[in-house]
């Protein structure tokens, strides 16, 4: 096979086809969430006067937060699983944001497939249930704390195990210590999705917490008034 | 290296110090099986009386079902996540029923990074959560069904990626269609860990629903009472 010349690592990786991207990093970061900003102004401006979140700051943050990870996981993460086998070839606008953050962690551009699975689950599951999370907030839906928890313990659970699973094999899909790579793309992106998953958890566990000892409460109540 | 002759998948595995199990599968099996049942059968006549489920044969079982969970997490896969780089050398009890699972998916006798970063969660998360929901049931807890929503997500989010992962590798750890080593070990036994946790999913769910509905309700009324 014909060696072709990448900028991953490790530098003997294999990669069929390998076309460099035309844009910069920036240029493609600053592309995807400027996009991403405007659908998050219009959608505060949307919520500003939602009756059940009108005085909470917070809680319209969150939904900020909802509609990212709705966006980033069915958009950006739903394109790599339908196209990781041509990813390295493309020079379309998705594939050359999957090939810049394939820097930071080369098991993207090869397919691992674990990586696979796990966006996959993540496009497939998150991506509905952060939409859908969103509405049931804006609804007031008795069960929006439920879908909350499951959907931050799903980020949870995804997030550590594409940690430790790079831990483990040394951090060697990378330029580790970079400071652009590593420590922004690699550590900072990814660690929103543990930090944020864990503060939704601690609310949505506190809020059912209250809501089963209440009922649990009614329902001893009227087993004693029988 | 010394190549060294090895009953696991594909043949050219290369696994230094190996040394072939003294028991047979079987033997291994209804040990660990028959010592889980004396424990099962104790667990079930301490709650037989149990005033929350009394009355409730299926609430008995999932009782023996976290039981089974608490104790299959934290001492087989706790054996495995603290002790898998030592395996293939290693006869005492619990090594040798990771050789002999090993046969149908040989990711575990390798050290896959993938499955040492699942079980590790399974043992240090899923386990103490397991036997914490059964504590929480027995105690009629408020929590209870939080913990085993919580428990039953974790279950099926790594073993939903236990099989695609290794349906993406073309199912190349194992013997694929034998009735023993891949129907019976790597099919039946993990979809237990798909069916039962999106059973228990189901009946959470459902309690939680109805437990937030009325705590809304009461909220809702208080606010339009004052």
């Amino acid at each position: 096979m014909e060696t072709v010349l990448h900028p991953y690592v490790p530098s003997n990786l294999q990669l069929e086809n390998f076309v460099a991207n035309s844009r910069t990093g920036v240029s493609l970061l600053v592309t995807f969430f400027g996009m991403l900003s405007v659908f998050l102004a219009l959608l505060y401006l949307l919520v500003r006067h939602n009756k059940y979140m009108r005085e909470d700051f917070l809680c319209k943050v969150k939904m900020c937060w909802f509609f990212s990870c709705g966006f980033i996981h069915l958009i950006l993460e739903g394109y790599y699983f339908f196209n990781y086998r041509t990813l390295a070839a493309n020079n379309s606008f998705l594939a050359q944001m999957w090939k810049e953050y394939s820097m930071c962690d080369s098991r993207y551009i090869i397919g691992d497939s674990f990586i696979v699975c796990m966006e996959g689950i993540t496009s497939l599951v998150d991506g509905p249930l952060a939409l859908y999370a969103l509405y049931a907030f804006i609804t007031h839906h008795p069960n929006r704390y439920i879908i909350q928890l499951c959907l931050s313990l799903c980020h949870l659970y995804g997030d550590v195990l594409y940690f430790t699973t790079e831990y483990l094999e040394d951090f060697n899909h990378g330029p580790y210590g970079d400071a652009i790579y590593f420590w922004f793309y690699f550590v900072f992106m990814n660690l929103l999705w543990i930090v944020i998953p864990i503060l939704c958890m601690c609310e949505s566990f506190k809020v059912l917490c209250t809501s089963c000892s209440s009922y649990d409460l009614i329902i001893s109540n009227t087993k004693k008034g029988q």
